[in-house]
Formats: structure tokens, C-alpha cells, sequence
């Protein structure tokens, strides 16, 4: 069994690398290089790629074309990054159609290598206002899948569907779940800004300190010193 | 209103360029540079869009990484391009997962710009094994859209939504549509082959002369000297 895992080289796409070896897959990790701020990202997924042992099968899909487009504080260099709380409603942090681009080209990938599943760690709990985050979303995706995809397993056609382990977990369940899979979390990037050293101020870095905190465990990554890790 | 056109330089796209504006919308073109062994494509799309005077909108989304994947014909130059009626089941021109692709970017694109069209031109009469091209896809998709996207018209908010003109027109039917619209046939390619005059022997060819046959009038692209393309 083959799994294409979209690996970000964040906490929760890094738990999801962790879930699917543990379900069986064999780990066929996919990440996006879309102009994003944060290049350290790459280097995050391409580490935590190398300590799943599967750097030949770490497929990076560049998508310049989406950083051109603009229209996201997290590829237009022009917009602020908000601190936490800072806005209502869908934030400006949203790429546009992030999710449903990210798993039509994990399909393309999915049906080259023969892959029926495709491991996307989005969270509906800690959810902050993407729509494409939604347990509904991701049904109506499936359900789109079911009619557009074929894979041959043991003669068999199976279709490619999309799994989200982490969809009802909050951020300290999926921690705690990633701790217990002794996923590499030194390894794994998850501010907003990009820096070498975290943040601990926007919306990303206040959700992973709180659940680490939640677990009684210490953030492996640094920090800006002015930042409170303690637990 | 605004819509974006998913535009390959192809006769059946080009037609939706007609369609959409004859519907009211303002043209956003959109065309995929996807490692396509046919260049020539670019070169048409781009000739449609200065037709229609919207050169300024027309946006050319590069996926490389399509073709680095390989899995297809049209994308992997080792592979042949299979003769009309050579292939049974899903052809091997399929590029994985494409019109799910195409669709996710175009949505990229209509989120940036406020468009709540996508015209996309996908036939089911003249289907020829493409697993993507079929209505209960389309209405997959849409259900999904309906979900994930918002954009703000005239203070409401309408979800995104793929509109197909052609899908259940006969190869026939569209042209004769396309000629009412005066659509610039003369600028289009549609040779899987991609070479500066059409082979007039591959399954897009084929379907094509005799679309133009039927409507009794000459297709007014060139043809490789051996091809009958009389009426």
C-alpha cells in the first residue's frame, strides 16, 4: 500500500508522515514550493522526508504560478503577516484554493506511482476560518475522486481518496498522538514569518505552543528569546 | 460578471471563449504550460486571447512539475502517440487528474480576480475514455466549489461554479455553435503531434475534420498535403 503524504515540513502535515507508516502505507511525501515567505519549509519537509527514509520518493511540485497570482499574505511580500486574533473572518493568511490545488496534483502523483491514498493533516477543531479545512470539503472532494480516479492494486481498481487523520483532533490531541509515533518534531517549521528562530506571536506559533504546552512538553524548536516555552 | 477560461489554443476551449463572452462575462484566460510536447498550443492560446483583445488578462500558469511526473503521452516524450481507435479504456493521452487541476488553479485565478465562472471544454458525447470529462464529475466538482469558495458580487457573496457549454454537443454541434459565434477556428490547434501543419491522423484530428465535414464547411487550419480535408 502506497500513500502520498502532502508534507508541508509543519507539525501537523510531519504527524500525518507518522499516521500513515503506522497505518501500513509505504510514505510517498509530496510538498508545494509556491513562492510561500517561509523557504525554511522546504528544508523542514525535505529533513523530515530524509528521517522517514524516503528522500527518493519526496516529490517537490513547484507552483511559482500561484505566488505570481498573489492574493495571500503568505505569498504576496507586499501584505502583513496578522498577529493572533488580529482578524475575522476567512484570514488573509488563505492561499486561494490552497487544498484543492494541493490534492488535484497529489492525484496526479497518486495515479503515477499507485497510490490510493492521499494524507492531507488539516483540522476542522483548530480551524480558523479556511472553508477548504471543513469535514465537507473533504467529502465532496472524495466523492469527486470516487468519479475521476483509478488505481490498479492486486487487480483491483481501487479510487484515490483523501484522508485527514487529524481533522477532529485539536492541536494537543494531535501532538500527543505524534509524540506517541515519535514523530521528529525538532525537525518540523510552523511560523508564519520564517525565521530561523519562531516567532511565538502569530496565529501558527500560538496554536503549536499552547498544545505542546497542553501535553506538558517543551517545544523541540527555538524561539525568539522574549518567547515563553516553559511548560 | 467575470470568467475564467480555461484556454489550451484547442477548438473546443476556444469555442467557450465565444460561448462566455456571447453570456456576458468579461474574459479571463487561463492556459496551463504543463510540459506538453505540443508548444504550439501556447503560441494559439495566446493568438485567441489578443482575438478577443484580452491579452492583458490572459494568464499562462506553469507546471513543470507535470511533466517532470510523466504518466502520459502528451507530457513524456517516450512515449507514442497512439493512432484513432488504436487504444481501449482510459487512453493514454490522459494526463492524471488534469481537468481536476486545471479546475483547482482556474479557481486560484477566480478568487484573485472575483470571477464566479469557470468555462471549461469538456465534452461527453465525443468522450473518449477520459474519466474527467464526465458530467457527474462536473457536478462533483461544483458541489465542492460551492463549499470552498466565496466571491464577493455587488455586496453577495456567490460560490465559484464550472460552467461546460459543450458537454453534451457533438464535436459537430460545437462548431456549428462556434461559426454562429464566429470563434477564430484559424487560429486553433488541436494535433495531438503538435507540428506546424496537422497530421490529420490522430484522434483529435480525426474528430475535428469530420466535425467540419459535417458542418460542410472547410476546417481552415493546414493539414500535411495527404490529408482530405475537402467537403
Amino acid at each position: 500500500m502506497k500513500a502520498v503524504v502532502i508534507l508541508s515540513g509543519g507539525l501537523d502535515s510531519t504527524t500525518c508522515m507518522g499516521i500513515a507508516q503506522k497505518d501500513g502505507y509505504q510514505l510517498y511525501p509530496l510538498t508545494f514550493d509556491y513562492g510561500q515567505r517561509h523557504r525554511i519549509e522546504l528544508e523542514a519537509a525535505a529533513a523530515v522526508a530524509a528521517h522517514y527514509h524516503v528522500s527518493d520518493q519526496h516529490q517537490i511540485a513547484s507552483l511559482d504560478w500561484l505566488g505570481v497570482l498573489g492574493g495571500s499574505a503568505l505569498t504576496d511580500q507586499t501584505m502583513d503577516v496578522p498577529s493572533a486574533g488580529e482578524e475575522k473572518g476567512i484570514p488573509s493568511t488563505y492561499v486561494p484554493a490552497r487544498n484543492l490545488i494541493f490534492i488535484s496534483l497529489a492525484t496526479a502523483y497518486a495515479e503515477v506511482v499507485g497510490a490510493t491514498a492521499i494524507y492531507l493533516g488539516v483540522s476542522a477543531v483548530d480551524f480558523s476560518g479556511y472553508p477548504d479545512c471543513r469535514p465537507a470539503f473533504i467529502e465532496a472532494v472524495n466523492q469527486t475522486l470516487a468519479l475521476a480516479t483509478e488505481v490498479g492494486v492486486n487487480d483491483q481498481k481501487e479510487s484515490i481518496q483523501v484522508v485527514t487523520p487529524l481533522i477532529h483532533l485539536s492541536k494537543k490531541e494531535t501532538i500527543r498522538q505524534g509524540i506517541e509515533l515519535e514523530v521528529p518534531y525538532h525537525l518540523t517549521t510552523s511560523c508564519y514569518r520564517g525565521e530561523a528562530k519562531a516567532c511565538g506571536k502569530c496565529d501558527s506559533c500560538h496554536l503549536r505552543l499552547k498544545g505542546f504546552a497542553e501535553n506538558g512538553v517543551r517545544d523541540p524548536i527555538p524561539y525568539h528569546d522574549s518567547v515563553s516555552v516553559n511548560v
